[in-house]
């Protein structure tokens, strides 16, 4: 998905908001800003929204010295998943894809900061805007190989669980380095994952390199979480489920559904 | 006051706010915001945010050819201050005074768009986190010549009742031409005013030509409303009462006072 016009405001936030959480220090948040500021001058609706991310995401990172700006976020959205999940008695593939829908919205990335400590389990109540779950789970069922593209640290506690339920061999898809609050590959080796592959990190455009293309070829079942992912994959890969909230203006105005509709939808 | 790095994120928000106020053709909004950002890589600390905002304005205007955006709000504006009053019974300077620093808050220029219609009565009833007023209702009450910087429209409403208490000859001065939901001259002259002038508008500066200074020379007292000429007329004159409300983060850091306090302030 390209770039829409209200992308400009949600990108300046997204400056000020990771060089606040980068540095303490008045001057090198100036700096990082003002660089910003000079980069999204350049702004256009020919890339997609994360290229700009990304960018201004290198810029405050070369500048601060701080390479994980988003790093108390992302341990904060863990235990919080953590705490959550050992209250609710996932006990079925259901249940789990529900709860790992739900817990996309523990993000810091885009245009609000959503973390709805409360309201977890009420949101789990709500209907899935475009539902193809169903068909989701009978190919889970039969498959052999699932590549699962993670999205956020936290949620992708939440993802833990869904995957628990598949009997096939997954191979898990993270960053490479720290971008936003997602999670990256040696996060999720931490985690437990054994077969573990990057998508690049900071080229704003998802990165497919040979190895993972042939796991790609060779999977029965492609699982992707997250709305950036959403925005990015379709143009590289085919077949591929999405599992996401709608979090901003444009995706909304894209898929004409409103912000905050829960997607599971193969494309 | 200079800029602060989060004024670009402020900067930007009113960038989208204005293009869609200005226009429906989505080409015209996207061909505006796109040089908007353009000019906005231009973002330092040297210059005031009147000054980025002014600019933006001008860049829009020429783009989507509405020369006033805010009118429908302006309008409105009036409107809501037209009915407000009625409910009001202002029967003194000091009442008119709180009545005209809570219509501050009747605003669109800024991070947020405040109109508090529920709560004005309320709000009125707030302290004055800094207040010379006595002082200022003192040198009012000798004054034979008063010197009016206006703010916004519909707020405006509350400042001439505010003036209809001076015994003083007022000068009423307002934008030259329109520029976000300030007032303008002819605005001004409609309210009923006769000795109006204008202090610039879209070079982001007050100017204040020969014919102003003359006034300024003369005046006995000189009252200025709103946060964004506190902002750039410190610079150009001495002696000047400052009515405003605490709008936005950069001012509250800048004069340690919390956001959305009432100031009487002479400078």
């Amino acid at each position: 998905m390209k770039s829409h016009y209200y992308c400009s405001q949600c990108l300046t936030k997204q400056v000020i908001r990771t060089c606040e959480l980068a540095t303490e220090k008045r001057e090198l948040r100036e700096e990082a800003v003002i660089e910003c500021m000079k980069f999204l001058g350049s702004f256009n609706l020919k890339e997609t929204p994360s290229y700009f991310g990304s960018q201004i995401q290198k810029i405050i990172k070369e500048i601060t010295g701080n390479s994980d700006p988003y790093r108390i976020y992302k341990e904060r959205s863990t235990e919080f998943a953590e705490k959550m999940i050992e209250k609710l008695s996932i006990d079925s593939i259901e249940k789990a894809l529900r709860a790992a829908l739900t817990a996309n919205s523990i993000d810091y990335g885009g245009d609000k900061i959503i973390e709805y400590k409360e309201t977890f389990e009420e949101m789990m109540k709500a209907e899935i805007a475009v539902n193809e779950s169903e068909k989701l789970f009978k190919e889970i069922e039969k498959a052999e190989k699932i590549v699962y593209f993670f999205d956020n640290a936290g949620e992708a506690v939440f993802d833990k669980k869904f995957i628990d339920f598949f009997e096939a061999e997954v191979i898990a898809v993270g960053k490479r380095s720290p971008m936003f609050n997602d999670i990256t590959v040696s996060e999720l080796k931490k985690m437990g994952f054994e077969n573990v592959m990057d998508c690049g990190d900071n080229t704003g455009v998802l990165r497919i390199d040979k190895k993972l293309e042939k796991e790609l070829k060779a999977a029965d079942v492609i699982i992707s979480k997250g709305q950036a992912n959403f925005e990015s994959l379709p143009e590289l890969w085919n077949g591929v489920y999405y599992l996401f909230k709608v979090k901003c203006r444009p995706m909304s105005e894209y898929l004409s559904i409103p912000i905050g509709s829960d997607m599971v939808i193969k494309i």
